[in-house]
């Protein structure tokens, strides 16, 4: 049999149904997908490239089902601030002043890069330019379901969803023979949107299968906006606008009740938990025990960079199951598989592609981490799950493959330059600087 | 001018009192010290060796305040458990089949080979066979606090303090040719310690200068069971057995209240936060915000790696400081830079050992950081210590200076083998799950 690429040996962490882990198994991968999984033994295969993983941990891709790859220059520039002043005087008319194609491109170009090398293969992002997303994503090699955020502030706003729509699916055609790259619609929040804007952006969602992706409940302050203006709760509200109609990822989730969570369980939407950006901002916690009763799906994000301040889902993971043992007072609360579960097939389910992605399966899509576990911080090793929870970093990611491609190799990135990378946030790092 | 060792070059964070950050400047370091800080510009000095830190950033080493180095072998050994399960179950049967010199000194090497890694200089640690943990430290370059846990379960165990206290005071005298080694005296909790031994562990501490090093309130459980057995608040009874009267430093300090803190700040007593460890067991939430309102000294602590999984002071930071933002609804609470301050100088103050460690000054020992900042989580950078907190992971951390010797260089440790500890972490491994 021929092959693209072969990976051997390691520990094999399916993320299947049946949660299997294997050893002495090798997975075949030829025209991205995976067509093989078998034991080493009986393996009759010629492969233009192979990857040894011994000793290590091979696993799915993870799926960060929230961010925004261009405020990736924004890292760091303004913290420990509240939120209104680091919104209004730092993150707003930065973006007024400097947003435009390239920024966006070679800001996403990092943003990507970074994602790659801390283990991540698709990204949900939300922001503006959506096409230089796109496109920075697929330079650097990596999957991601991009959307124009669609804000009814400006007047005559509450035509863009015809605009935007129109565009999505020129856009859509345009990639088609892209296999990294796919679109949403995304009304950006409640507060920012009209209730046309958000009626329309279902209906096209519903009608060309489109992802919805907007901004629930971050804060406080969010919720009792919409109980005010509404007089109802920011989930009834877009029930009765017909979003939940629509496939929908809400990012945040932190301030819902347990009204709201039976109206998400019911439908096809789910919570991409931003631990990290909550605790930053003070936002809150997001009730994820209740949500885990009421049957809501659960993802995680890192949301931006500029609120985190990395993309780094193992350390959500980390933060994620910690954090809610001790508020639940319970450490067998959330326990480590659960969390990698949610950074994988429950996040490729989220987002409509459980089929495709999120766990190693003959023919699901090649996206694949090669973990070294041969370094003193992994062991010991008894258990593969708690390790990636509670105990790596993002160094040990060695090996990335997307779509059956490889884009990082023995931790470097194989589609971009990193020193170049680097020497370009700098010379952006100077403009913001001066427009501050 | 000649000196051992030459810093030249990044960005230096003193830590001292001003908080200077200097750039263009070189640190001279000569027999274990740093004896000048001068613009690069102005060096006379004849260095037998020198580090290259352009591009980096260069801090003083960071102080682990407790651990328990040897239970390295029992990482994720049990995760996700309750406490009793995970003690009366696991980590205990297992230590008492387990410890012996031999065991304890492989898993120190492990241990504090794994702190070097994530920039950990100094760590103040309590365990069993304390002469092993001193000798693995100083193998691998690392400083140690050691301590014997004194336990009073055993019968006869009151005069477990006499015994002790002799050991120390020899073994303080052996290691006096040491710079890397000192000694401190540990009766273990209130719980495991009778009166006597909690008393005379303080009068020792006090006559020979020896800090006092002990768990405190670590569970709510441990809290009421000292209310009920003693019909007195833990620190009040520690203060009336005049354990207050030496140089205390508390591990957890989770449930502490108000009356309380005002005896802690008015003596020389410190609280050594472990939030990985709290949180993961479910414990609580340490009172940080109370704290420093009272004025008690606060410092950052990994805790044993069997309840964190990992032994990293950077994630210690980036979770205390989110984590009190989000209970205390205030994002400008606790900034990046007072969480850096935690885990160098006010931890040197809390050992007592501020006049020589947790800053770079001229007559302090040159023990300290270059880490990498030409990396893409690294960049742009705005604020270096919110890059500290927020952004970077340990494989930052690229060279460690401890006591003028440097101890990592590029990455690599210069005085262990780590092929050699990860094979032999894995014979342990097979022995530990032998004995389950």
């Amino acid at each position: 049999m021929k092959a693209d690429l072969l990976i051997k040996g390691g520990t094999i962490l399916t993320l299947n149904d049946r949660m299997e882990v294997l050893e002495d198994h090798c997975l075949v991968i030829e025209s991205g997908k995976i067509i093989q999984i078998c034991p080493f033994a009986k393996l009759k295969c010629d492969p233009a490239e192979t990857i040894d993983a011994s000793g290590c941990l091979v696993m799915p891709g993870m799926i960060n089902t929230h961010s925004h790859l261009p405020m990736t220059y924004f890292r760091g520039l303004a913290d420990d601030l509240p939120l209104d002043t680091w919104l209004n005087k730092y993150i707003w008319p930065l973006e007024a002043k400097l947003i435009d194609h390239d920024f966006v491109f070679d800001a996403s170009v990092h943003g990507a890069a970074e994602m790659i090398h801390s283990g991540i293969t698709l990204t949900n992002d939300m922001y503006f330019q959506m096409s230089a997303i796109a496109d920075a994503c697929s330079l650097a090699g990596l999957r991601v379901i991009v959307a124009e955020a669609m804000i009814d502030s400006k007047p005559g706003g509450d035509t863009a969803i015809e605009s935007i729509g129109r565009k999505v699916l020129e856009l859509r055609e345009k990639y088609a023979d892209n296999p990294l790259v796919d679109f949403s619609l995304a009304p950006h929040a409640i507060y920012t949107c009209s209730e046309a804007t958000l009626r329309r952006s279902a209906e096209e969602a519903v009608k060309h299968g489109l992802l919805l992706h907007m901004h629930l409940s971050e804060t406080k302050s969010e919720r009792e906006s919409c109980l005010h203006t509404h007089l109802k709760s920011p989930v009834q509200y877009l029930r009765d606008l017909g979003v939940l109609e629509a496939r929908c990822v809400f990012a945040h989730g932190v301030w819902v009740d347990e009204v709201e969570m039976a109206m998400l369980a019911s439908a096809h939407a789910s919570i991409a938990l931003c631990t990290d950006s909550n605790l930053k901002l003070a936002s809150g916690i997001a009730p994820i025990k209740a949500y885990r009763e009421k049957g809501v799906r659960l993802s995680l994000a890192t949301d931006g960079v500029a609120s985190n301040n990395n993309l780094d889902l193992l350390a959500e993971m980390d933060f994620t199951a910690k954090l809610h043992k001790v508020i639940n007072h319970d450490p067998a609360f959330l326990p480590a598989e659960e969390l990698v579960r949610m950074a994988t097939i429950e996040a490729a389910r989220a987002l409509g592609k459980g089929d495709e992605l999120g766990s190693l399966e003959e023919g699901k899509a090649a996206d694949l981490l090669v973990l070294n576990l041969q370094e003193l911080e992994a062991q010991p090793l008894y258990n593969p799950y708690s390790h990636l929870v509670y105990a790596l970093n993002s160094h040990s990611i060695r090996d990335v493959v997307i779509a059956g491609s490889i884009v990082m190799r023995s931790h470097k990135l194989v589609n971009v330059n990193e020193t170049e990378l680097i020497s370009k946030a700098q010379s952006y790092k100077a403009r913001i600087l001066a427009e501050q």
